[in-house]
């Protein structure tokens, strides 16, 4: 049987090779496995046997990302965030269909016109959260006539606390460092308020894993726009403790930006911490981690209240050693990248996922193929009368 | 009437500011008061009144310090620690007795047989700990015929509790980092043992201030030669949770000295870190502090288990806004140096404080004197028969 769809997968890191593995597991699918390093590439390839292909290309280079989009039907971004803006700017004049989970951190809502204009649908930001606690939120609020309230809580963390950070970063550690130092944004009495990141610290049990703080980071970013509610929050799950150092590693200037003069010499504090820290933080091959994320939507529809919870726990997986973060990020994209695919999901534009959470159906199988990969999502939901 | 008595003070840091006004309180004193800072000499000569004149100086010019000591019947060192050493060979080399608080990082018994051989008199660490807490040491161990244990706990904080370090450094802070460094030497079961500064927590109850956090710094020193115990230790006080954050800071490598490369540049880590935490810990104009002393020494002489207890606990002078650590670092350093100046003690030789200890009355006169100046040692005994 020849091969009837072909993918591109741009960037090979832990969450790349969790996709391209992924999607070269079916009949009938080819995936090229891209990456500036050959090594990195090659390895995802392998993951694919016959059905994957390993080009080592400097992805900053547009010229690069065209050359590989224009052979494929449908690409994938799992670049670093810095590349994610230019990749899918390049995949849209390409004129390919197109999910990411670059978590750039410009607003990709700023090439929906021309997306619209090339007849490309683009996915961004398809991955756990953002990803899919964005589909569930979009699902669960179109349900509801009013919205009174979307908390959800989500994190990565390793099963084994070592002290002093009981953290290791499961993608890249200078995106969480982002998250530490950029403020907040989250709904209150329905307007958009603004705190330091870090900041609201508050325990919750989960079963399974124990006692974690929570705090305010600046995740919600598109759902803000797409989904309005009287209260909303992401809360960011770390081992208790950890939020406290952090803000006085920020409060101290160790996460500062800008350049100080020590001796004779220029440096950005946060550079010199990042290489100090960063090692602190590195998660060793085989070192177990997990991922968590608790979604609550709460409102009112038809005269019912409504608490719709939707709950998930995935670890290390032990046979393959593939980490929770590599696949509850990486297959909301697979299986998203293949809906691009079979035309499921076709409409022109850029679209962050609670858009296509809307959708009819769409979320229920999003669960379900998570399922069939070992990832459970729970659902439960209460209703009252008011 | 004439001017009996010269004294020249080498540094007008916040101590040595307060030793040259109790210097020149005494008719016929007059007190020479030197810093590279002329504003400096300035503000401390202006607080001797008629009985003292200001010097601007480079005192890291062995020239400089040679013409001022020439001038004077003894010589105070109250300078930088790096400056500690060549300031006592220069005033050993112009023959003048010498008082010191500059708490250098080398071994100044080095320059014991100079000292000797020229006829000089020098006491080296006089201020509080190391200073009091080594005389109140040397006369306890003095008393005994064996020495069981000898520990002593000293810290100077801040009244108001700033998170998250609730720490001001009353001197310099490069000085206080490195106690935080430099690995601690102690004594158990009469040997001497290392282990890393911050090291065995404990917390311990203050009268007048709380609750405290006791750990091991390294000042001990000359004492683990002079003064042999079975058990001595050395315990810096800060409000609790400040050395697990001093731990961590350093397991880090914020405290290193090996340069790093980040960027295109080279940096000394300790050099950033000083450079954003130094800001935090600075002690405002009009802020209050407190400084605690507590000394331990048990033993047995002649049948009797002895413990002595000393006691102080000094706190910022309301009326001058003068604090507690430039008064208990520089009444005793001024006590001592008038002794230096009546003859009290005039032995050849460099000398830690606990060698004065041991004369008789001397720390009897040291305490009463500090109660003149309005800071209380509190002593008391218990003996129980054998």
């Amino acid at each position: 049987m020849g091969v009837r769809r072909r993918f591109a997968v741009l960037g090979c890191g832990r969450v790349g090779v969790t996709i391209v593995r992924d999607l070269a597991r079916e009949a009938g699918s080819f995936v090229v496995a891209a990456d500036v390093h050959e090594d990195a590439a090659r390895g995802a390839a392998s993951r694919g046997g016959d059905r994957a292909r390993a080009v080592a290309a400097d992805l900053a280079d547009p010229e690069a990302i065209r050359r590989i989009a224009s052979e494929a039907d449908v690409v994938v971004g799992a670049l670093p965030s810095r590349l994610g803006l230019s990749a899918l700017r390049t995949v849209i004049a390409c004129g390919k269909p197109y999910c990411d989970i670059s978590f750039m951190a410009e607003d990709p809502s700023l090439l929906d016109g021309e997306a619209r204009a090339r007849g490309v649908c683009a996915v961004v930001d398809c991955g756990v959260a953002p990803g899919l606690a964005n589909m569930i939120v979009g699902h669960g609020t179109a349900e509801l006539e009013v919205t009174d309230n979307v908390t959800y809580w989500v994190g990565g963390l390793p099963r084994v606390r070592r002290p002093p950070f009981e953290y290791k970063a499961p993608f890249a550690p200078s995106d969480v460092l982002e998250e530490y130092v950029r403020p907040a944004r989250f709904v209150e009495d329905g307007r958009v308020v603004v705190a330091p990141a870090l900041s609201n610290p508050e325990l919750i049990e989960v079963p399974g894993v124990g006692t974690l703080e929570a705090f305010d980071t600046d995740g919600l970013r598109s759902l803000l726009v797409n989904c309005p509610a009287r209260r909303m929050r992401e809360k960011t799950l770390r081992y208790p403790g950890h939020a406290a150092l952090m803000r006085i590693f920020r409060e101290v200037g160790l996460f500062s930006e800008e350049e100080i003069t020590v001796g004779d010499v220029k440096v950005r504090p946060r550079d010199l911490t990042e290489a100090l820290l960063f090692p602190h933080w590195r998660l060793e091959e085989g070192e177990r981690e997990f991922t968590v994320l608790r979604v609550v939507v709460e409102g009112r529809a038809r005269g019912v209240r409504r608490r719709i919870v939707h709950e998930m726990l995935d670890e290390t997986d032990p046979a393959t050693g593939e980490s929770s973060m590599a696949r509850t990020t990486g297959f909301p994209c697979a299986i998203v990248t293949r809906m691009l695919a079979d035309g499921s999901f076709a409409e022109p534009g850029v679209f962050p996922p609670e858009i296509l959470g809307r959708r009819s159906g769409l979320l229920d199988r999003v669960i379900a193929e998570l399922a069939e990969r070992g990832v459970d999502v729970r659902r439960s939901v209460q209703e009252e009368a008011e």
